[in-house]
């Protein structure tokens, strides 16, 4: 039986989601919960890796279990056994062809920024950056849109094909927040950071809007901004 | 010179606002920094004490130092040193009669619960409760408005004066989550935390309606309700 999850969890106290011996990981954090369940040793598969200190608020896996036990029971012993910070917000039963991480359409991420005062309950979900351009941030964005080469634009070195679509990327603002969204089919090592690390160097007037474009032509990792902090960054939805 | 300080924090990772030897507290914390600062031995007066796992949004705390500098720069020097759960929002000289304890005119506590799914970025800043009858809890909470001896909901044993005036009393719904005010002249020990456990108890159909007066009358604490968790708990503000 095939059992597909929809979880959130604060990354915050997490090396990232990728198990790791001898670590504190999401992965191994919800396999441990799982073999407990199930007293098998059950391997999660989920749509991709967060990095440390990167958040989820929809992030999808599955499973294999012999167990025969209801999804609603399932997702209740995993919420009870699970600490705080890590969140099954639903179990389904899904075919054996469905794969978490190849059967992905499209997944959207959001980096979100305070650009008011700064505010202790909001520290581990933003960055905190004042006096950005958010007219010129938003027409460099639309530059992103559509199929490159990511290479530039990653911080991935043994990826083969660095080729992704994006199909949409805004800013929006509420409140003191700036919301960056992405929505692509598929995002490579660090790429929505350094994108957005860009973005704010334009919003600063310290990088051009056509930087976006020479990142793309020349394929340089240098000319690309910095790679923003991962506080900021939620994988906000994975689409099947 | 007398300086005023408006200050917020996140409690989680602190045993409370008191300074206790060998203990991470808020007030050994800003005191310590403002040593830094000023190489002076300073003792901060703050409006109150917070419990173990409170909150402030605008807690006020004043300190004599010999130290001329600007307001704006204690401000900056002080945020640059504290760690990223307490900001300080706002410096000022006051006149030497001002004290952060002794000039309180009222105070603001708000309890927050999360009355929908549970959400882990949320869950350092609320209990989380379903089933609640709200408007039961609405009617029951009018009954704290006025003067009372709160001692039947208080964990105080040494307190001689145990009455209060509570001016302000309401529950607000927003979104999932409830927001319960308390705007009095003082609070003293615990005595939001049982209130709001007394109103819960009364939302779940545990207790009546009755019971508050009961408690009032008969100043026993046993008829209370239990004291909530205090991860809901903000101190909102202080006014002069």
């Amino acid at each position: 039986m095939r059992i597909k999850c929809i979880c959130s969890y604060d990354g915050s106290n997490y090396l990232g989601y990728q198990r790791q011996p001898g670590s504190n990981t999401i992965q191994g954090t919800i396999e441990d919960v799982l073999k407990e369940i199930t007293k098998e040793d059950v391997i999660i598969y989920s749509s991709g890796r967060t990095d440390q200190n990167v958040h989820a608020r929809c992030q999808v896996f599955h499973f294999d279990t012999n167990l025969s036990i209801k999804e609603s029971n399932i997702k209740k012993a995993m919420n009870s056994l699970l600490p705080n910070d890590i969140y099954i917000k639903e179990c389904i039963v899904v075919d054996e062809d469905f794969h978490s991480r190849f059967s992905v359409c499209k997944k959207e991420y959001r980096y979100y920024i305070n650009t008011g005062e700064y505010n202790p309950f909001y520290d581990r979900y933003c960055a905190h950056i004042y006096n950005l351009d958010i007219v010129k941030m938003n027409e460099a964005i639309k530059l992103f849109i559509g199929e490159h080469d990511f290479v530039g634009f990653s911080g991935a070195v043994n990826t083969k094909n660095t080729v992704r679509i994006i199909y949409e990327a805004e800013i929006t603002k509420k409140d003191d927040f700036l919301i960056i969204r992405f929505v692509g089919n598929g995002f490579i090592k660090y790429s929505v950071r350094i994108m957005v690390g860009t973005l704010v160097e334009i919003g600063l007037g310290k990088k051009n809007y056509d930087s976006i474009n020479e990142v793309f032509s020349t394929k340089n990792r240098n000319k690309a901004g910095k790679t923003i902090e991962a506080k900021g960054l939620f994988l906000h939805e994975v689409f099947y």
